[in-house]
């Protein structure tokens, strides 16, 4: 096996999802597809203000509705 | 007006979207909701193989259809 692009992590990078719901707090948010390095899609939330890292629940109801949102947000 | 936090753009990131159908080729996508540096939300896609990113739009149908199936993707 060859690496793919560099800096590609080479497992799944979520250990443990945020339960709680923290949709105001996340600045920004990254999806990454299953893949050969991980067999579950993963999402990885960066906070607003601390710019920490907390990986989501892909298949956590307020998760989905929180995508949508951030998706369809605009400023007014 | 302060940075909240390093790196962070204080502009839209996007100029224009792909608007073909590029699903199978994404490897990860990053969703930044609107802030007060843009006032639309921006979706980034990170390329398979070439690592390119390139910017989706957020209201077209095959895109939310396409994070709904990132998602989900798991493995088989």
């Amino acid at each position: 096996k060859s690496l793919r692009g560099l800096g590609m992590e080479l497992r799944c990078r979520c250990i443990e999802t945020e339960s709680r719901q923290i949709r105001r707090h996340v600045k920004e948010v990254e999806i990454i597809p299953a893949n050969s390095h991980c067999e579950e899609s993963e999402i990885i939330a960066t906070l607003k203000i601390t710019g920490l890292k907390v990986c989501l629940d892909p298949e956590a109801p307020w998760v989905k509705k929180a995508i949508e949102w951030w998706m369809s947000s605009r400023r007014s």
